[in-house]
Parts: C-alpha cells; sequence; structure tokens
C-alpha cells in the first residue's frame, strides 16, 4: 500500500513536468527550476527542527511529510525514483536490520 | 514491500531505544538525545542539496536515504509511526492527486 | 567603522522591538515569533549553500548578508548583542590567530 | 575594533590558503574543498536553530560564532572579502536604516 502511495506520487511527480506551470504547485516548482527545489527542502528540514524542539506532533508529522515530499520532486526532477532510495535504505538494512552499523562505516 | 521496508524500519528503530547506546549507531543517537538526532537532519538536508547540485545521482540517493533514516529516527524517538507521514502524504494526494495544490493551501 | 556599523544594526534592531508590526519587514518578524526568524536563518542558509554552488559572487554576498542579518535579528530577539559573536570569534583566533585550531578543540 | 577583527580573521584565513592542510582546522577545510566548507554552514545553521530553541544563550553565541565563521571561510575560499557583506549590510540600513524594508523589497 505504501508502495502503491510512493508509486502513485512518483507518477503524479513525473505527469507534472509537463503540466503548466500554473496548473499545481509542483508544475509551479518545476518551473523554477532546481535551486528552488532545494531552497524547500533546506526549509522544510529547519521546520522539523523547530517542530521536533517544540515537541507538536501534529505538526512534525506535516513538515516530515513536507520535507519527504520535497526530496521525492528533487528525485523526479533529477529522473530518479523514489524506489531507489527505499533500495538504498533495505540494502542498510539487509535481512535482519542488525547489519545497519556495519554498512554505515563501509561508506 | 516498500510497508514492509518501513514497518520493519520502524520497527528496529523502535528495538533499538532499549539498546546498549554502543551496540549500534541508532542506539548511539537515541543516547545522545534528541538535539544530536536533528541536527543529523540538518546535516544530511544540506549533504542532498550539495549532492544535487552535483549532478551526482548517486550520492544524492545516499543522501536522501540518510535524511529520510534520520527523520525515521526522529519519529520513532518522538514516539511516533513513519506510517503518519504516508497517511498525511495520502491525505495531500488524495484519490487522483489533483487536489494536492489545494489541500496545500488550506494549510 | 564596521563597530559601528554592527553596533547601529543592533540598535535599529532593539529600537523595531517596539514598533507596529505592519512598520518594517523586521518588526513583522518580531511580532511572529522566534519560530519564524530561525526559519529564516535556515533558508538562508540554503540559499547561501546554492548561491556558493553556483559561484555566483553577488548572490553568494547577499545571502551571506541575509544570513548575518536572520542571526542579528536572533541575538536582538533573545536580547544579546551582536558584540558578544565578535568577542567569541575574538576570543578564539587571540592575539595571532595561531591558537585558533587549539581553542576550537577545547570545546 | 572590530574592523580589526574582520580584517584579521580575513588576512587569517587567507594565509593558511597556503598552510599545510595538517596545520590547521582551516587549512584542512580548504584541503578537502567547497562542499565541506558548506557542509559546514549548513550543521552550523542547524545548531543556531537549536542553541535558540534551547534559550542557551551561551550556545547560541557559540554557534553564531561558529556559523559566521564559516560564512567567512566561504568567502574567503570564493577570493571575497567579509567587507562585501558589511557594505551590502550598510547598504541596506543607509544612514537611518529607516529605508530597510524598501531595499529589500526591490530585491
Amino acid at each position: 500500500m505504501n508502495n502503491d502511495l510512493l508509486d502513485r506520487l512518483a507518477a503524479v511527480l513525473n505527469e507534472r513536468k509537463q503540466a503548466d506551470p500554473q496548473s499545481s504547485y509542483v508544475a509551479s516548482l518545476y518551473a523554477k527550476g532546481l535551486d528552488a527545489i532545494l531552497k524547500k527542502v533546506g526549509e522544510e528540514a529547519t521546520e522539523t527542527v523547530i517542530a521536533a524542539k517544540n515537541a507538536d506532533s501534529a505538526q512534525l508529522i506535516y513538515e516530515i511529510a513536507d520535507l519527504w515530499f520535497h526530496t521525492l520532486v528533487v528525485l523526479v526532477h533529477q529522473d530518479l525514483h523514489p524506489q531507489a532510495v527505499l533500495d538504498e535504505l533495505d540494502r542498510r538494512f539487509g535481512l535482519s536490520g542488525i547489519e545497519e552499523k556495519a554498512s554505515r562505516n563501509q561508506h
């Protein structure tokens, strides 16, 4: 189901690359270009930090959703698929999750 | 399958809350506390921006995985579940994804 | 002369604490509160990174001015004076600047 | 006196461009390159946000000093002088500081 969600999101984000910049928020972001998208990533990361410091769970979930969303826009803008990120997380956590630290240290 | 991945990740991150700080990277992060985890979120966001500006796809995927990973650690540290973030993304994109802009504007 | 500039800036930023929120940008920021000011710090830091990656000197100077400016607003909001930051930099660099690394490591 | 401080800092940071990477923290940063310096800017911005949220004045001063310091390293790395940032701030605040909002809006 999440898989469906991320696949659907990636499909929607891909479609919007061709859309009129005035037709949606994402289409307007693509029109502004990579730097505008990256500014949003920085902004949402700061807002995540602030929401966490405020111990505001609803706001924290909202800001992390915003942060993930804008990283998805970065990926699609760069012609990458969110699945690549999940594969990387899967690789790190392997079958058992036990190898996490070791796999990080190999980087 | 991603659902499995995120659920498995959340489960592993939860387990590590009880673990010896020296037993894994995540256990050591929990021991350092929320501020240390949030510093990582800020760090990985900046590294995501830099990787995107370098047009380095492998690095970009790696940094976004790191960013998602540390936001998962924030969520679990605050006793939240990653599913809440997916639900928020799902809510925004609704059945068709067409409503995205409007739902953002209602915030 | 710079001393004059930073002192003058601190004086102006202090005055604006009492000002009508609609009378200036800074007065409106104070009215929004600390979180709004901190979001600007995160934003300007990201814009600094992007300007540097673009090797755009004029933009880089502009963004660093914005970043310093908003950190000055944070300081004044917290009833601190920019001189405290200069004193900290002076302390680290001492008489000759040679001690910089050692003084950092003591932290 | 601050002028002296920033001039002295800029002079020290310039000298270190020729220095052995192992001779000082700044020399090692230059050796790592622009991306490593920019990561520090992102890091220190996040630490500034966290220190402000903790209402920890000593830490806040320390983190803003770190943030200014690393932006100075960025400037010198890009063959710019900190005076350019002060001139930009001076330009915005003019003789009286009253014009601040208008000058921002012209950007």
